[in-house]
């Protein structure tokens, strides 16, 4: 029974997050109806990070075992078909090695935040950054990011509704950049706990308008108290850009 | 009586296209619903690039005659305000010297086609590029886009409902290249006829691919011939990315 390795680009807006929920869009669930669709057999998808509500991705990693031995191309181009009316599609589609895992396998995940910094909202990219009207300094986002870097108890930084069972990991590469109007936040990390980007990024915020200073987000970091994160930043600027596996493949 | 210049970004996938049409929703029409509701002054809105139906703009400039002399961000803010449940915004606004005009006065528009280039339809950037499978040799386009450039007649590149009183244009600047999985057209010109920036970009995909040569896209020039021209690009690719004036605001 042949296993695929999909790498996914979706728009989050429309769907309630990654993971499917009975009759609720979810990007897994039209992604197992369009397996449905193509071979006739139910699956159930493997995914790399399971995306929250509006959040979006370009290179997102699942796995669906399959009965028959297509070519990879074949399963890539048939999906599509039948994502045709969906924000979802399959960028690509290979044979997976023995064993390998889209979840269990990863050793880095790594997300994009993207902060749109005018007076005027987007038009063109709404849903797709977070509209922050107050000008913002990145290179003092950049320094107080690199706080966060390193192996760390990150309980400021996540939801209280994470299930992981720690909350200690480490954060590989926190990089922020202006890119004309808009501030990018990279984050690279074996695994994220549940909003740590968004938190994270929320935090850093602060810092860039000149609420915060970098020592702020050491204490709140050091406080180990979810009371103690900046505003949770929103779902819309947040993509999961790329997925690395020590073999298999690399990061995208 | 003030007049003021405002810079607008759109979406042009909900409208048919700027110019007013009755209760059609256009730009031009959502955005003097907006004066209206904000000055409760019927307006008629001039801007220096009428697009067509799906197509965008990052950088379009139109004038309006206020009673008022308001302050220039005071409209930007009001008429956002107004336009929240609309794919338009206002970029910027300030108010115009004296027998400034945002169709007459300018000196040069400029757009960008951006054409998706890989096997996977877009997920993210539907209706924002045009998406083709085959691979494009964007040096080759670069190079027979050259041929385009300067004093022409471009009745082959002009749609037949085409108005303008003369096909005949000067093509300042064609430059093409690859961005990644994208290919992007840049084009500049004081004014340009209906559908000539998709009809180029049309014809130049038929060089990416290896139908067509630059010999061939002379011959077509030369032709003065609708027939010659290649197939058009569709509008979601392209966006009106600003306008330049020789008084009173540069090229945005």
């Amino acid at each position: 029974m042949p296993r695929y390795r999909l790498t996914l680009e979706y728009d989050g807006g429309p769907y309630k997050g990654f993971q499917a929920q009975g009759d609720l869009p979810t990007v897994q669930g039209v992604v197992e109806r369009a397996v449905m669709a193509f071979t006739g057999e139910a699956v159930r998808l493997q995914a790399a990070g399971r995306t929250d509500t509006g959040v979006h991705a370009t290179g997102q990693v699942v796995h669906v075992d399959l009965a028959r031995d297509w070519p990879a191309q074949t399963v890539r181009n048939a999906l599509n078909a039948h994502l045709v009316d969906e924000a979802v599609v399959v960028l690509d589609a290979e044979v997976a090695p023995e064993g390998w895992h889209a979840r269990f396998s990863a050793t880095e995940r790594r997300y994009l935040y993207r902060i749109l910094n005018r007076p005027a909202p987007p038009a063109l990219d709404r849903g797709r950054v977070w509209h922050v009207k107050s000008h913002l300094d990145a290179d003092a986002m950049h320094a107080a990011a690199q706080v966060l870097v390193g192996h760390h108890d990150f309980t400021t930084f996540r939801d209280l509704a994470c299930q992981a069972k720690s909350p200690v990991k480490t954060l590989d590469l926190a990089e922020v950049s202006r890119r004309g109007e808009e501030v990018w936040l990279s984050f690279a990390s074996r695994s994220f706990l549940h909003r740590q980007v968004r938190s994270m990024t929320g935090t850093l915020a602060e810092v860039g308008v000149g609420r915060w200073t970098s020592q702020d987000v050491k204490a709140a970091l050091e406080a180990r108290d979810r009371r103690a994160c900046g505003p949770v930043a929103p779902a819309s600027g947040l993509s999961l850009t790329g997925v690395a596996y020590a073999e298999g493949g690399a990061a995208k």
